[in-house]
């Protein structure tokens, strides 16, 4: 749909593709006035508008028909459809992540930009001196300069203005090196920054998760906490292999919703929701004994080899569960031959 | 005002712009003077003086004068004006910050720049010696294939200077690589550094927040610690929606000072500092039952849900406290019907 | 044998190139049927052909002859020789890794990437309302202005297409820094993830090493998970020297297999898996007091002088009998000479 | 020195300027054959020479004469005269870190290594099949197509080589932002390495320095070990000032070798190893009271207000012993005026 901008140029497919995103605007404003009735009508009408969410509706349906009163040929006015790519940020988890991150980092990403500001300013003023008397028209005026300056400072190097004189090179070599330095600078903060809320937003997922496990259910309150911060969210697609037979194993699973299927040689057996596979390879290490596959969109939590360890080390009652069970399913269905498969427990 | 200086090369406004920019170095001149008079009335000026601030406002104002006397033309003579935007490093707190990272980390520095040096000194000997033959505008010196190596190790690539043999090219090709190693390094060490030392100074102010507000003074001190290194500081300007009703909740909010209004049914009530609000969303899960805005500029310290859960488990009593108060005010205001709102205690 | 496609252009050496080619297609086709009819005796064909270690085989062999047959012209047919490289990926520990970490990041990487577009769409279609009248081959059309944008946004800046308007250099500028913010973010997201997902599976195999080690079995549990948390693997060739006379001391050596030479006065020691070495730069401060050898490639467990002192401070049974063992050393083999080498026990 | 072989091209002061590099052949040639022979008489010549050191020491020597012998035109030769700048690595503590950083992180730069490998020949070979019709002389053949996927996937973007078909930019673009993340992942992985072996390495040299200052004896080995984790080194040069009067205090300093001079209103007061100042921020807030200066040089432990306040709180004697001695202190030399100033005790 938005695709369809950008052959919006061409003049061939002009009236079918005209037709197509009058379509797209109706469908818009048809959704943008819905919305905007059943917000009204419980009087919260002004608080969308004003929101993020109905701004970006508001602009993805208003500025069209204005642009095409004020004569504007149909060319330019079919640009304004643009703006419907804001309406992705709805779904977007990490736009509001980053606009947190930047709330409680603005002041050393200010700091950072203060001074890209000053040595940007510098080195214009610096190569202006220098150059203007050689390349008028490219360091003639203090504007031309920031633009080489910018240019330059963000190691974009278009190369449409390049100093000639030995100092003003010598300048320029400077202005890169310190690009390079406050691009790290800034490049770690936000992503450190970023990395870390995230981390915080999984764990608040996790945990969610992790208290809805029966397994988990006898562990005293650190240890949960502890698992948590260790158990990896992975959302599964249906029909997916999670665990292949004969590849290494390095971690093991606990379903939080779905199902899975494990195919084992007494036939194919499933789990559901607060299970969990995968457990031989940690015990015994050798490769997988089974395939796992998911029959519906499932969740699962991951739980690393390393952290096994770790935890059972702290906790020998996890270990000791997931032994137990492992035990009961070895004798259980296998048949003495071969290993017997990574099986789960329906508790 | 700074940015007056761009279009100071402009003509047309010459005149006015001049005047303005008198105007801008007669201020900054009294505002030096009167600086210069206080310190030295209490026999600190040349301490004054030789301090980075006194230094930066000396930039301002003196070279200015003596350019005119030297008879530099008025438009290079403005240029430095463009030393005005140093008066913005006093307001950067980060900047002090990068000092004493650069002091901390000046030896892995060190040898990050001593390997570029190598790398840059070989790489343009190296193509010197491969393109002068060729390209004799180009390379045909060492200090023009330091131009080049510099450009590429940078990855800002102007493209003015390219090497045309294939061995060059090969060479090149190392040294972009190479390039985008030392970068690695330097922005990770810079980046690292500056951000742990960010934290540390974060951590200073939390910590004196946190002994302000009464609801922590009963914790022990090793808890008070673990807390300060969780809560983050959030500067709030007044009239700022800190929470909006209905949206998921992930923290809760401590008040440090300033005051917020929470909005709910049964009217607004108002929170002053040493209060705290949103925990409902940590204990039951669910949407934020409330609005709350500020009414002066605040400070807030954020408990994420994640750090509420792992404090919560190692320090029973905090959680407690906070449950029982959160009962109080289910039982209190709210008139039986929907969710009460996530109200706060005045202590 | 990969390299063999570059100088497959050439047209001097075109039939010796062409019977090495066909040489190379004939081994990889051989060995595709080995495995083919090894997997298809043993029912497992299918998955072997859907699997990515399949494909990538059949990918080798397949397209060539049949390029031959629909009349493709030799030298572009042999271009699909390039399909070869992707079989590197076998051996690329890190590959199943780096899909792992873009799985459990695809959501944080996800949101960075459709800021990425939209900043992307916006730019374009800016500098296309601005400068497509300056520049009508350039920014003429929207495929024309993304392709700027791209090029501008990843920082790559090849200067074809250049802005010229002053409001289009200003759009520029904030693209460019954009381009550095998400690309701090992009790389700050994989980077993490990544290295903490290498420092997992570097856990897993010093785990299975460390439990292999007599030394370390009357450890408990949780100071062993310490301990492996603390020892780095190092992989050394044969006939390498890990430690040299003279050097500074800053880490100690625990053997996982192999076997090491200690050159010391009184001849060479050999040494096998379970023994440890240079303790006593961590005991004592001080040079290295031998020279060591790999003599068979070898598996060391690396533990620094830092870690060392603080697993020492912790668990004091581990500094005990690593300070015994190098007490009895000193008082055997050396002859009251100088230092007594730093040498081994097998235990 | 090396910067003489810069203007080694220019013609003018040929004479001079072969006559100092002369000069520095023969002292490195002297120095190199002194050690020679203190080696060789101490029967490790061979060692030396296959060392690395050795072979700095002979590269910088040998080439030269054997240029001339050759019959190397003179500016040619000189060039080998760059090699003198591998003689700096002897000083860079930072590289053998780097060598060990890359030995440990050798198989997840390996990975990345060939993921870019794999993009860069299979880019090249798609657009030397896109391109090869329309820029024959830019895209004709594969090493030419390679030269534009290295500068391109390196994000150097010289622009003398670019697509110009829709589908060759596509692809282009894909380069490019794959790009960014093979480098951010290069980067991390780096520069992730390096900063946490210079943090092993630092320790250890704190720890040495922290076993120094009597006053942390009487601590238990595991607060050492916390201790020294916390305190970071600081070499200052004589004469430099620490602490300056009235500036915000948010460390206190550990005295591990070296003076410092205490400017009171008393007199100064000089301190010497073993001692501390700038307690008083930590303990009560507020600026500085005094001014310390280093007297010769020295080197300090920092330690931060937010570490300060974290240790205090897990080992109560440390902050008791800080503050009584501040107690002492405030009674003591202090004549009932003003904040009594930062003095320390020299135990």
């Amino acid at each position: 749909m938005c695709a369809a901008t950008v052959p919006g140029i061409r003049l061939e497919f002009r009236s079918s593709l005209f037709v197509a995103l009058w379509i797209c605007t109706a469908v818009f404003a048809f959704d943008f006035a819905i919305k905007l009735w059943l917000r009204f009508s419980s009087q919260q009408g002004l608080d969308y508008l004003l929101s993020p969410q109905g701004l970006i509706d508001a602009l993805a349906v208003v500025p069209i028909p204005i642009a095409f009163l004020l004569g504007v040929p149909a060319e330019t006015a079919w640009l304004l459809a643009s703006l419907w790519i804001l309406k992705l940020t709805a779904n977007v988890p990490g736009l509001s992540l980053l606009w947190r991150v930047i709330a409680l980092e603005s002041r050393a990403l200010a700091s950072v930009f203060v001074i890209f500001a000053i040595v940007l300013l510098l080195a214009a003023v610096a190569l202006h001196v220098l150059e203007r008397a050689n390349q008028p028209e490219k360091f003639g005026s203090l504007p031309l300069s920031l633009w080489w300056a910018v240019t330059t400072l963000t190691t974009t190097g278009y190369g449409d203005a390049v100093p000639k004189t030995f100092l003003g090179r010598l300048i320029a070599g400077g202005v890169m090196i310190c690009g390079l330095g406050l691009f790290g600078l800034w490049a770690g903060i936000l992503a450190t920054g970023f990395s870390a809320e995230y981390r915080r937003r999984d764990f608040a997922r996790t945990w969610d998760l992790v208290t809805r496990v029966p397994f988990f259910r006898n562990l005293d309150p650190a240890a949960i906490v502890e698992l948590a911060r260790m158990l990896r969210r992975l959302d599964v697609a249906e029909k997916t292999v999670v665990i292949r037979r004969g590849r290494p194993g390095d971690c093991m699973y606990f379903m939080a919703s779905g199902e899975v299927e494990v195919r084992i040689e007494s036939g194919p057996v499933r789990l559901g929701p607060g299970s969990f596979f995968g457990e031989m390879a940690l015990l015994e290490g050798g490769p997988r004994t089974a395939t796992v596959v998911t029959t519906i969109p499932s969740t699962l939590l991951i739980l690393d080899v390393s952290d096994f360890h770790a935890f059972a080390a702290h906790h020998p009652d996890l270990a000791q569960a997931v032994e137990a069970e492992a035990r009961r399913r070895r004798i259980g269905p296998a048949n003495g031959k071969a290993g017997p498969p990574d099986q789960a427990a329906a508790h």
